[in-house]
């Protein structure tokens, strides 16, 4: 069962034996395996707090950060939000075997689309054990195996729940490297894992943007992946204050410690006056400290001055730049040089300034009038995701489960030659 | 307007630059700028045949073989082909700005997919000169910049194509940096290439294995590629036998060289004693030497012996080996073993047999009763394209303008905030 002595090229190999099978597996039997997992967790919850007390214990020696070290625990209510995350799996469509675009050519030939999970795919993340149990339900679901490489401070908690979800494809009738982990945690490991091309057909990198980096330039396999979220709001000149002045706090304070929390208000200078100074009120009473331009502090004197790398700052804190710009023009051009493809909004109420930001601005997700916030697998209407991809092949935008699908063409003929 | 003294980056920066522009433009200005195009080559031909007599000279001197002189040959016919090959794609629809699956959330936002240009895209590829004009008309109808390196054999007649190319995006207002070539044929500039991921979002490989497989190996940019074409028909036990013996000869005969022609005729042998001599007298009259297992040699007397190779070659030529399976289940295991997931055909009348082997077959195309050479842009209706992908990501299968771009979520809202 265990999977420690193993070399990374054969788990990657049994996980890529373990997906031909799993690709043809029906919606109930790979349901009965996620139903499975979810109840493996919660009846060993107390396995799994012992085993992650073994790395918070390591975790406090090494002198981590309480932040770190929060997200490292593992407790009875984040075991059943686990448990709770992979029911709502459960509850998705399967998109494997949905056909698209079926239409007959002209020599009778009826040619369409069928989705297919990817195969293999790689996940290499740090810290929060939950990813071990909310990757492996997605790509479960989605047909595919997976192979998890998690970071050395939660390595038990990480093998520990991999056990249980492993038990859980058993009890299914499902071969259990199609969930497989990788428990070796020297760095070369990964390495190891970035070659295997022929097994491994995605590598999603989830952690910071140092990781990220190192993981694109050794991969020879694909790679989706979101650095950061500089995301901005744009406030136009004949915005609804009151409505822009709700939707930039939701934006910014709402849950400013995530990648679609905005980082940049860049507000048209024909509404600074008036603007300014009630998004400014509201924002002191979410507790946001404001940097600003020159324009910005001239008309709310007091405020800190921005300096040039804080339109470049993902906060991910109550911080929140403030840029005056001329036109809309220059706000486009502002989020084209520090924007980082995550998500961009406009406040207005003219529609075709509306549209042409719609069209002419570069991001996974752009919006008219509603909050940074929105950009989120169930908010977008996809259900539960494996991450935000900012890479625009393949996936631009929350993936959900149809993302970790492609689609290969199917043709029925009746003896259909050419000429 | 040459770009021989620039730097790889330097061209690969500014090809960045003249995609924002060209990403937003409408189809008309994209048209109006193809149309010039096709008009500069014709226009032009005389001089393109002189720039692409140097290269004939150059690679009669380098003892290249006939089939390779061949490919590189600028003619008449071959640059009306061009033109004609602009025109068609004039005539397709363009992708970008398309809005799909545009719904409304619970909370009264509208949430849509916008289909938007890549980005950048990095051509690499070999020999046929004619890639310059087809693979740059595809990318720019997409909104797309590319960036061409072609092969030392051809820089001579690539370098003038792509001149007139630019002059035409000239005539038409777009930055001529929408169509860039590299034309340092140093192996070392392929490899400066591949590091620009910050400029190119996309590269495609057109050539050998080797060429293939070197881009891999040092991309960080996303790969598309296509290996090579092993393709199947397997004739079940109760197929149609004057139509498998007709679907079979134009799968391997139609076309030989082409990666959807067929390799490997896999044959239940329920049906072997009744269907081999009537296939093998049809394939020899379309001079195609057959190469047999065991079995088929004793029901074929004669015929050559296949080797272990034999199951993985792709012959690109009148040759064809020939495997007799006792069950269906061998034929899709031997499919998985040797295909390569391009195109992979069954013919047979019986219905759940032809779902099983839609629904199990790992192809980019999987047919019933039709002929592999359907495996193409224009037969599967999506038009001209670039390339057939054998990669799962993002596109599998024919590359087509649609293939040429992605999408990015869009969405309108009157106020929306999260709780």
């Amino acid at each position: 069962m265990t999977t420690t002595s193993r070399s990374v090229a054969d788990i990657c190999r049994a996980a890529r034996e373990a997906s031909t099978r799993l690709g043809s597996a029906g919606t109930a039997q790979k349901n009965q395996a996620l139903a499975a997992m979810a109840k493996g967790l919660v009846d060993r919850a107390e396995w799994l707090k012992e085993e992650n007390g073994k790395d918070m214990t390591a975790a406090r020696a090494k002198g981590l950060s309480p932040a770190m070290l929060d997200r490292l625990a593992l407790t009875d209510d984040r075991i059943r939000q686990m448990a709770t995350g992979i029911h709502e799996v459960i509850a998705l469509p399967d998109p494997v075997g949905e056909v698209e675009k079926m239409a007959m050519r002209p020599n009778g030939l009826w040619v369409g689309k069928m989705r297919i999970p990817l195969g293999v795919i790689g996940i290499i993340y740090e810290s929060r054990p939950n990813v071990t149990a909310d990757a492996a339900a997605l790509c479960v679901k989605s047909g595919n195996a997976v192979v998890l490489r998690g970071g050395s401070e939660a390595i038990h908690s990480n093998s520990a729940i991999a056990l249980v979800l492993r038990a859980a494809l058993a009890d299914a009738g499902i071969d259990t490297n199609a969930v497989s982990i990788i428990e070796n945690t020297d760095r070369a490991a990964i390495d190891e894992m970035l070659v295997q091309d022929e097994f491994i057909d995605l590598i999603i990198p989830r952690g910071g943007e140092g990781l990220i980096r190192s993981v694109v330039e050794k991969s020879r396999i694909p790679v989706i992946k979101h650095y950061k979220g500089v995301c901005h709001s744009f406030v136009d000149e004949d915005a609804d204050i009151a409505q822009a002045v709700a939707v930039c706090v939701n934006a910014k304070a709402h849950r400013p410690g995530v990648c679609n929390a905005m980082e940049t208000l860049l507000v048209h200078e024909r509404i600074a006056p008036a603007f300014l100074p009630a998004v400014a009120e509201a924002m002191r009473e979410a507790g946001v400290a404001l940097r600003g331009c020159p324009e910005t502090v001239r008309l709310l004197p007091g405020t800190a001055p921005a300096t040039a790398e804080d339109w470049d700052t993902e906060y991910l804190d109550l911080i929140l730049s403030v840029k005056i710009v001329p036109t809309m023009d220059a706000a486009i051009d502002h989020i084209r040089h520090h924007g980082s493809l995550h998500t961009e909004a406009i406040l207005t109420r003219d529609h075709s300034r509306a549209m042409r930001f719609i069209r002419e601005v570069d991001a996974s997700l752009v919006l008219v009038n509603a909050s940074t916030r929105f950009n989120d697998g169930y908010q977008l209407g996809l259900g539960a995701e494996i991450g935000i991809s900012t890479t625009k092949l393949h996936a631009f935008g929350p993936m959900g489960l149809s993302e970790l699908t492609t689609t290969k063409f199917i043709a029925f003929g009746d003896g259909q030659i050419r000429n």
